[in-house]
C-alpha cells in the first residue's frame, strides 16, 4: 500500500521507474507468442474467480471509504463489484483470449519491378496509458485488450476504486507470471497523487505511445488539452438521426426509440432527431408520440412546435447538448441537404444515422458527413466495438488519426515494413 | 506582397482566416471527383511549364536577396530552380495525377450476424500543414500530394524561397480554379513572420489535422517539441547495416557501398556498419576497403581497430551520429544478438538492413527490431516512397501512430465506417 504523503521527487522517480519498466516489458511483449498471451488471459480469469472473496472485500473497503460523501446512486453503482460482475470480468478475459491476435498479421504485401518484396506487418503500439474513473473492471478489460495486442499498459484508475483495482491488478500479475510474461506488462499507477496523471500526460519521457481516457467529460477534456502524446478519445457522442421522407415509417419508429431509449447514458444514444419537412405530417407526430410513450422528454424547434404545440421549446443550446438522459431535441429540416447542414454544424463526429429508402439520400448522407460512424436504417446504439465484431473496445475515438470509431485490439497496433531482397542496390 | 511589418493582431487574424478557408476548402474537397483533382494537377503542370520565365525570374529575385550572406553552395543549390527542375516539378504533378485516388476506397468490409454490413472506407484527413525550408519545389510536390488525397493544405516555406514559392503557388491556384476546385485548397502561409509558424503548430484552433515538417534537424525538432497537433516526421535516419557470417560476400560488398555512398545526404544512407564477429576475417577488411575506395572515411570500434589498425577510432558519440556525409562507423558484434542489441540502443527507428543467408537470423532481425523499415539483402537507400511504389512521399515518419515509414497519398487519409442496415435495433 502506498504512502499517501509522497514528495514531488518521489512521485517523479516512481513514474520514471514505471515508464522504464513499461518500455522494458513492451520489448518482451512484442515477441511474445499468441499462446503465451492467451494462457496469461485464461490464468487471469481463473485467478479472478478464485479470488472473489478478496475482490469483494477490497470493493467493500472502497465503498466504505466513500460513505457519507453524498455520491449519486448511479456513481456508486459504477463502483460496485458483485459476484455477477466479477464473473463477467473473468468471462471478458476469456473472450479476449479468443480474439484473433493482430500482431504479425501481414496487412498488405506487394512486389516491386526490381524484385523487392514488401510487406506491411502489424506490430504492437508499445506502451499504452489508460486513465479512468470509477469502474474497477476497466483494470481488467483495458489491461487485457492492451496485452492481447502485445502492448505494455499503465493503468491509472480512480481513487474511489483504488482497493478494488489493486486487488484485480494482483490477479492480473499472477496470470502474467504463470504464463512467463513480464509482470510489468500491466502496471498500476498510484491514485494517491494527481501529479502522477500529469506525468502520464507528458508521456513519461517518451515511454508512453498513446493515452486512452475513460470517464466523464471533464477527465476526457483535461486529457485532450494537456496530453503531449496522442490520445484515443471522444469528448461527446452528440448523435443524430435523420428521418427522410422516403423512410419506412415502422422502421423509423423502432429505430428512433431504440436509438434514444435503449440506454440513454451511452455515447451512441441519439440526442437530436431531424425529420424531413417533406415527410407526411403523421411521421413527426408518430415519432414524437412513441418517444414520449417510452418516457422521453421531447424538445421541439420552432417549426416542430407549429405542428406539435405542447412540447418544450428547444433553444439554440439544445442542438449542442448531449443529454445522456431521456431527453431529445427535434427539428424539421429541408431534406437531406438540411440534415447535412445541421449535422455539419452540431455534430461531435461520433455517430449519425439516416432512415431512408431513397439511395441518393443515403449516398449523400454517407459521403458528405464527416463522422466516425454513419448508419443507414440501423440504430446509433450499434456504435460499439462488440457490436462491430471487434470483440471489445478500449474506447471510441472521434479523432481522425490512427484509430477512428471503436478502438479494439487491432487498433492498438502499429506496423512496420519488411522488405525482402536478393541483393538489390538503388541506382 | 505582404507588408513586412505586421502587428501580432494582424498575424492572428490572418492565420485565423487561413484556417477557416482551409476547413471550408477541405469540406468541398472531401467530395471532389477523382477527375476534377486530376484535371487540376494537369492544369497546374501546364501552367508551371508556361510560366517558366516568371518562375525563373522569381527565383532569381530570391537568389539575389541571399547574395553575400555567406551561405553554403549546397544550400544555394537547394534553393535554385532551373529549367530542368521546373520540368521535373511539372512531371511530378502529372505523375501524382496518375496515382490511384485513395478516397472512397473500401479498406475492409464484413457482415455481422444481425445482418448489419459494415464498411471501413477511406476519407481525406482534412487539413494538412507543411512547414519546409529551402526547396521551392516542395510547394508543388506537397501541395499536389495533399490535394490528390482530398485534403486542403497550408504551406509555409522558407523566407529564402518566398518569391519562388509565391510564383509556384500562383500556378497551382490557376490549376485549381480551371478544374472548378476551391482556390483555398492550397494556401501559402506568409514567411515574413515567425509567429505564423507558432500559430500553425498550435493547430490553428482545430483547423489543422496534421503537420509535416520538411527540412533540417532544428526545424523538425522544433515542430516535434512544440506542435499541439500530430506530426509526421523523422528527426534522424541513423540507419544500420548488419552483415552476418552467413552473408554472401559479393552481395554484402555491393549493398554496403550503395547504402553508404549512393547519396550520403539522404535519410536512408547507412551510418553504422555492424559485422558479425564470426564472419571470416576477410569480410571486414573487404568491406572497409571497398568503402574507402569509394571515398568514405571509416571509423572503427576498438575491436575493429585490432584487425584494421589504421582507421580513425570511433568514439561513443559516433554510434549516435547521423553523418549525412561520406563517413561510416564500423563495429564487430556478437552475431544477430549483438546486432539487435546495438540497433536497439542506437537506432532512430528509421531503416535497418541485414545481409544474411541464414533464415533464422533474418527472422530475428525482422521480429526483434522496432524500426519503420527493415530490409533483407537490399540497400537502406530504398527507404523512399517512390521506391516503395507509392509514387511519391510527403516525408518519412518514424512515429508509430497512423503513418510509419514513407508517407504517401494513401497515408494522407483517414477513414470512417458505413454501416448498412435493414432496420436493426440493438437489444
Amino acid at each position: 500500500m502506498l504512502d499517501k504523503v509522497s514528495g514531488a521527487a518521489d512521485i517523479a522517480a516512481m513514474m520514471d521507474a514505471l515508464g522504464r519498466n513499461a518500455k522494458s516489458a513492451a520489448r518482451a511483449l512484442a515477441t511474445a507468442s499468441t499462446e503465451a498471451k492467451n494462457a496469461a488471459l485464461h490464468a487471469m480469469a481463473d485467478t479472478i474467480l478464485a479470488a472473489k472473496d478478496e475482490l469483494l472485500a477490497a470493493n467493500a473497503a472502497d465503498l466504505k471509504s466513500i460513505e457519507g460523501k453524498g455520491l449519486l446512486p448511479s456513481f456508486i453503482d459504477r463502483l460496485t463489484l458483485t459476484e455477477k460482475s466479477i464473473d463477467g470480468m473473468a468471462q471478458g478475459l476469456r473472450e479476449i483470449a479468443e480474439f484473433k491476435d493482430p500482431v504479425g498479421e501481414v496487412i498488405t504485401a506487394w512486389d516491386r519491378p526490381n524484385g523487392l518484396q514488401i510487406e506491411r506487418v502489424r506490430t504492437p503500439l508499445g506502451v499504452i496509458g489508460v486513465i479512468y474513473e470509477s469502474r474497477p473492471n476497466v483494470t481488467a478489460d483495458a489491461g487485457a485488450l492492451c496485452l492481447k495486442a502485445g502492448n505494455a499498459v499503465l493503468l491509472r484508475g480512480g481513487s474511489d476504486s483504488a482497493f478494488s483495482s489493486q486487488a484485480i491488478h494482483a490477479c492480473l500479475v499472477k496470470g502474467l507470471k504463470s504464463a512467463g510474461l513480464p509482470e510489468h506488462a500491466i502496471q498500476l499507477v498510484p491514485t494517491t497523487d494527481r501529479a502522477a496523471v500529469g506525468a502520464m500526460l507528458s508521456g513519461l519521457d517518451g515511454a508512453i505511445d498513446v493515452i486512452v481516457p475513460r470517464g466523464g467529460k471533464s477527465l476526457v477534456a483535461r486529457v485532450q488539452n494537456e496530453a503531449r502524446v496522442p490520445v484515443f478519445a471522444h469528448l461527446e457522442g452528440l448523435c443524430h438521426i435523420y428521418v427522410d421522407a422516403s423512410a419506412d415509417l415502422d422502421m423509423a419508429k423502432k429505430i428512433v426509440v431504440n436509438a434514444k431509449m435503449r440506454r440513454t447514458g451511452v455515447c451512441g444514444a441519439a440526442e437530436t432527431l431531424l425529420v424531413d419537412k417533406a415527410a407526411a405530417g403523421a411521421v413527426l407526430a408518430t415519432l414524437v408520440n412513441d418517444l414520449q410513450a417510452a418516457g422521453c422528454e421531447v424538445r421541439g424547434s420552432a417549426n416542430v412546435l407549429t405542428q406539435i404545440p405542447g412540447l418544450v421549446p428547444a433553444t439554440e443550446e439544445d442542438w449542442s447538448t448531449e443529454y445522456l438522459d431521456a431527453v431529445i431535441s427535434v427539428k424539421l429540416v429541408d431534406g437531406i441537404s438540411g440534415a447535412i447542414d445541421h449535422i455539419g454544424t452540431y455534430s461531435s463526429h461520433h455517430t449519425e444515422a439516416v432512415i431512408a429508402e431513397n439511395p441518393a439520400v443515403v449516398a449523400r448522407f454517407f459521403n458528405e458527413i464527416d463522422s466516425a460512424i454513419l448508419l443507414h436504417n440501423a440504430s446509433t446504439q450499434f456504435a460499439d466495438g462488440g457490436e462491430f465484431g471487434m470483440g471489445g473496445e478500449i474506447g471510441i475515438s472521434t479523432g481522425k488519426m490512427h484509430a477512428r470509431g471503436p478502438v479494439g485490439v487491432e487498433q492498438l497496433t502499429s506496423f512496420k515494413y519488411r522488405v525482402h531482397g536478393t541483393g538489390q542496390t538503388r541506382p
